[in-house]
């Protein structure tokens, strides 16, 4: 008897490993940047010279970002990848390459597992932004509970030296602006929730599902590099992601209601009656994955960047004792506006 | 009533967030290559001209890598960021600074979370890495199973272009080196495992405790660039990483039973009927994060390096037909060695 006969190899473990590689060389078959992908105790990654590196990591958790009863695996993935682009986006970024800690339970589908993989594949082939490493391991089963999806995406990109859209950049008198149609996201939420068999098939990405296949703005953000003051993305919200860029700044704001731009859907879902308006959605609905910035008066900034609206919603103001944000009503009353994250799958 | 009364806001976790910023900028007050750390869509690194990035993640989920009624808390946090560092210290890398996404139970003890970090940011104070970003979430409850505790480390490096340490360099009649001693973070298990009770008040980073706190061995990797040929950190055991080496740099290897170094705590554990044997711990037992390079014979390799001593286990040699690995015995028999690794909370 061998003197390792007790200890057990992981074949599923590695073969899977073994499949991520091969598709991911698949996806994206050339990057200048890259100089070692997976296969090794860490990607090696090359910069442009006089470039900064942005990094930042997002967490896409079974039943809490979303759930496998409702979301099919593409989505999953493709949301999994959005949540770090639009990071990057944000932050005026060119995508360098992306990481993938992914934990699933032994008993998962397997056609679910490479759904997963695919929805994320597909959105990172759209963009060249290779799949360069990550970890694998089987989720933990919690008491007599099954074993979740666990997912976390690094996200790697590359900025001239201090060009960077920062949240502390937006300064009194500045203008505000979001890129695209808000509300859109946390509406066809509200919709799969009240109707989930109508939204399994969905299993390519496709304009017009804000929620499963949002679209991170990078071409926008690069666009903004030098033009912007300061800027975030808006995941939590609108009125969460404004008090952030308005806190990180020092200042104030006030926004219009007669400006917001609306997504289509929201209407919709006020009509159905799955919200109680369009505006509320628009305003705290979340995960929209659009831009928020600030730029100052004379900035010419386009109608239309990389196919994109962006829509001026209002100003920079001094911050004072109270009240961060103000929101100008249709009536023109000037309310306070807390910021109000929604808790999906709480 | 304001339009958004129905939604809630999250202030535990913007507290937590806040927390972890003013302890993070208080472990490492001053990084020259750090542009902007927590608070933005992304952090900002500035690598030296010149120099690649290697990047690496590693999950420690509850449960998998550790266990609430096992490690002190200090322990998992030290173990989950040991894991990251390692993997730089494989490539020969200079860390440039960690993420960490952590997700937790909405009932876990202040007293647990604050340990974690604390175990985390004191091995990151050691080695002057900042923690640089991140992300934070509530962790899902499975069905009737309590939430569990997920984190996931990123960790990133810089090192001189094409001056990394590949699993792929290494070649037929390079010698086989490995740093300090082996077995001892699996005999440690065992013995937590056989007494938990005794373990419960190391909350401290000390020597002599392989599983608890193992070290990095960064100074060593950074030393070994334009010496070796070829590395990897031992995580999964020695049999299975030098596979991994051999696999990558497509050759074979033969290994000494008499060469291997052995933890003191592996003989102990043998003695103590834990395990079946030392040498089985030194060759599958894992998590020692010890670094198995390979080099040229006529490479000048030092006794010890920055501290930790070398030795020689064996020789590089050309891939055949069958059996990656051999182990030659103590009675001077060549056996073919399998790569087992061992699965500890299954």
């Amino acid at each position: 008897m061998p003197p390792h006969a007790k200890f057990r190899t992981i074949p599923g473990e590695l073969a899977f490993i073994r499949s991520i590689r091969t598709q991911a060389a698949q996806a994206v078959r050339k990057s200048s940047s890259l100089r070692l992908g997976i296969g090794d105790d860490c990607a090696i990654l090359r910069p442009a010279p006089k470039h900064e590196i942005c990094v930042t990591t997002d967490f896409s958790l079974e039943s809490r970002h979303f759930r496998r009863d409702l979301h099919p695996a593409q989505s999953a993935g493709h949301r999994c990848l959005a949540r770090g682009l639009s990071d990057l986006a944000a932050m005026g970024a060119d995508p360098l390459a992306v990481f993938l800690s992914l934990a699933m339970p032994a008993e998962i589908p397997a056609a679910w597992a490479q759904g997963f993989l695919s929805g994320l594949l597909s959105l990172a082939r759209n963009h060249k932004i290779p799949l360069a490493g990550g970890d694998t391991s089987q989720s933990p089963a919690s008491g007599s509970g099954a074993g979740l999806v666990l997912a976390d995406i690094v996200a790697l990109g590359q900025i001239p030296q201090d060009g960077a859209l920062l949240r502390s950049g937006a300064r009194p008198g500045d203008l505000l602006y979001v890129t695209g149609v808000l509300g859109g996201a946390a509406a066809e939420l509200a919709m799969l929730l009240d109707r989930p068999a109508r939204f399994r098939r969905l299993t390519k990405a496709a304009p017009g599902h804000p929620h499963l296949y949002p679209e991170p703005r990078l071409a926008v953000g690069r666009r903004l590099r030098g033009l912007a003051s300061g800027a975030v993305d808006i995941s939590d919200g609108l009125s969460t992601d404004l008090t952030h860029l308005c806190e990180e700044s020092g200042v104030a704001a006030e926004i219009e209601a007669a400006s917001l731009p609306i997504h289509p859907l929201a209407r919709k879902a006020e009509r159905q009656q799955l919200a109680d308006s369009a505006l509320e959605l628009a305003l705290h609905g979340g995960e929209d994955y659009e831009l928020l910035f600030a730029a100052p008066p004379a900035a010419r900034i386009p109608r239309r960047i990389a196919g994109t609206p962006i829509h001026r919603i209002g100003i920079v103001r001094r911050a004072g004792r109270k009240n961060r944000l103000l929101l100008r009503t249709l009536d023109d009353r000037a309310l306070p506006l807390e910021p109000a994250g929604w808790e999906h799958f709480r």
